[in-house]
């Protein structure tokens, strides 16, 4: 795994919170970060030069999707992931595990493999812990998932154990079908918000030394404080020297939760799907654009931020192009969101080199009063 | 009209067209000049900075679409269009006259104004010669037009002479409410395909003096033979020293076409409207990117074209994403198509400058095959 590194460069005093820097086959990530979804290929409405104007150094693409459209074989053919989507820098992909258990209609699951009906044609599809690596092979994403069973966090004790127990075992033929040497493969914790069924999953995971860590199973319906109490135990239970990658979350209140709780990689749809609606994440708390008390309010969006739909629009504009359904509307907030996203990774990485991020929570929670 | 110069460089020596540069009080614009359109105060998909990236110096918005939403009260306290849009160029503005008549229920029409109902919400509205100018002077573009009556090309004569007319007189009625001296107020020449209409419209409307004449009532479903020689009588109707342009006009052979003719500014919906659908324009003809036969092609879209669409991706990756409907896609190629566009008016100045005009029209019309 010479080809990735990762440099801890300063843990917070008194929390669980550091600054890294993550080297990959296509760049440096400067950690803790968030990443852009870009299901498809595409983080929806921006240009890849967009995403790197506010900040991004990482975007994640869904292997679920990209294995039923275009297909992992016309990405490979095209030279991969990066040469697809004309994104030079890294590169994060799931195992599609996730989707299958929350958007295809399953039709057979056993520890050998799973069989689903794909939701956009109903056509049949396997995925084995072999395929999951092979299709992420070809799609050549810098950091790769192990395939894992990810329950519902509500199922009895007795399910989550054997989710976890199947998650051990294709985590380990997942390391052995690696065939690629320029791809990170990170194992995934799973247990809900049981300590002693993460326990168990760590203990099945380490051994297998992978060279980061992933977060599964939270932010899929439990409360927040269940699961911040949840990466309280999980995450000491990780390998300090190696980044833990939080999966699919979630709210800034959540990410500064769990940046002080020591994760280092997010990802969420949150910033470009609200940002679609109309929604925007702002320094002073939320901000719905549609809300007919915009429509004559010449100030900008949110001037602390550095985007164009930030500081370059009155409200009244922004707000007049989604009453009017004006793919701009969309646009311009879903950059602005990122761009939100980035800054407060930014500071939050500042906060943490100046053991200050407890402080850094307290203010900025106060500031966005709960809308987010 | 101090504010206003059209300053005529060259004329080509065996066609009517010309190269000049229109001075207006937000910029200078090159023509022949194409405009694109933003419709509601945003050309579909596209940052003020990317259509500038690409080569273009004046927008259009329709005042019909933004008088009923958001209203031009709002625009004007925000600032005017430029403000509003964010564009800090010079900006186009139509009458609604075009819009009332195609769009919109009309519920009655007499020499004083026309009467319609909103095609949003159904509710009424009134338009009158003063209404047009007074609403084009809150939402403060450079050039404004006359409101004109805008019937279908195959009326009887009778009718089209009425039209002629009534537009002669609003315009008349336009140049008399004018009160801001930094907008250039068009008149319209009406007349449909016939020579002597056209003559009545241009006699009616010469001795108003208007700093800029439009062409309107072509492009509206009469062949493009017929445009052509209607154009080929028109021209020479209008003063050598003023801008004229042709409003809608079109596809890239009408572009040609008209400025061999002697027309210097163009607007039309056609590279965004065509780019959201997945048609681009190119060197080599049109390619329709839903075209199974693009699924594996690794070639990009249009080298000779300076945008991200035109060079940045496979066709493989543009037709993805028109399959997968990601807003990227109609993005992409809205911008290609502009860009095609501007590349294609900057290289007809420099084929005139040569006094090349032709044997580019020969060159180009072969290379495209008629396809657009």
């Amino acid at each position: 795994m010479s080809h990735f590194q990762f440099e801890l460069i300063h843990t917070d005093s008194r929390t669980g919170a550091r600054v890294g820097r993550w080297h990959t086959p296509h760049g440096i990530v400067d950690t803790p970060a968030f990443m852009p979804v870009g299901t498809l290929a595409s983080v929806k409405g921006l240009l890849p030069e967009q995403l790197k104007q506010v900040g991004t150094q990482q975007v994640l693409a869904n292997t679920y999707h990209l294995a039923l459209r275009p297909g992992a074989e016309i990405v490979e053919e095209m030279g991969g992931l990066h040469e697809f989507m004309n994104w030079d820098g890294p590169i994060l992909t799931d195992s599609g595990g996730f989707q299958v258990f929350s958007l295809a209609q399953l039709t057979k699951m056993d520890d050998e493999q799973v069989v689903f009906r794909s939701h956009i044609d109903g056509s049949l599809f396997e995925l084995s812990p072999e395929k999951a690596v092979k299709i992420q092979e070809q799609l050549g994403a810098d950091c790769i998932m192990c395939l894992d069973e990810c329950p519902p966090h509500d199922v009895p004790l007795e399910k989550m154990q054997d989710a976890v127990d199947r998650t051990t075992n294709w985590a380990a033929r997942c390391r052995d079908a690696q065939k690629r040497d320029d791809q990170a493969l990170f194992g995934i914790v799973q247990g809900g918000t049981d300590q002693k069924m993460r326990e168990r999953s760590a203990e099945g995971l380490l051994p297998l030394e992978f060279p980061g860590y992933a977060i599964g199973g939270l932010s899929v319906g439990e409360k927040p404080e269940d699961m911040y109490s949840t990466l309280d135990f999980t995450t000491p239970m990780l390998p300090v020297e190696k980044p833990r990658y939080l999966m699919g979350v979630g709210r800034p209140s959540d990410l500064i939760e769990a940046i002080i709780r020591g994760v280092d990689l997010f990802d969420c749809v949150m910033p470009t799907r609200n940002g679609r609606n109309g929604m925007a994440f702002t320094s002073q708390g939320r901000v719905n654009l549609r809300n007919q008390k915009h429509a004559r309010d010449p100030n900008p969006l949110d001037p602390e931020c550095d985007s164009p739909g930030s500081r370059d629009y009155s409200r009244a504009y922004l707000r007049h192009l989604f009453m009017s359904r004006e793919m701009l509307g969309p646009i311009l907030i879903s950059l602005h969101n990122i761009a939100f996203y980035q800054k407060l990774l930014r500071d939050l990485r500042q906060a943490i080199l100046n053991d200050q991020v407890e402080e850094f929570r307290a203010v900025h929670l106060a500031r966005w009063n709960a809308s987010f």
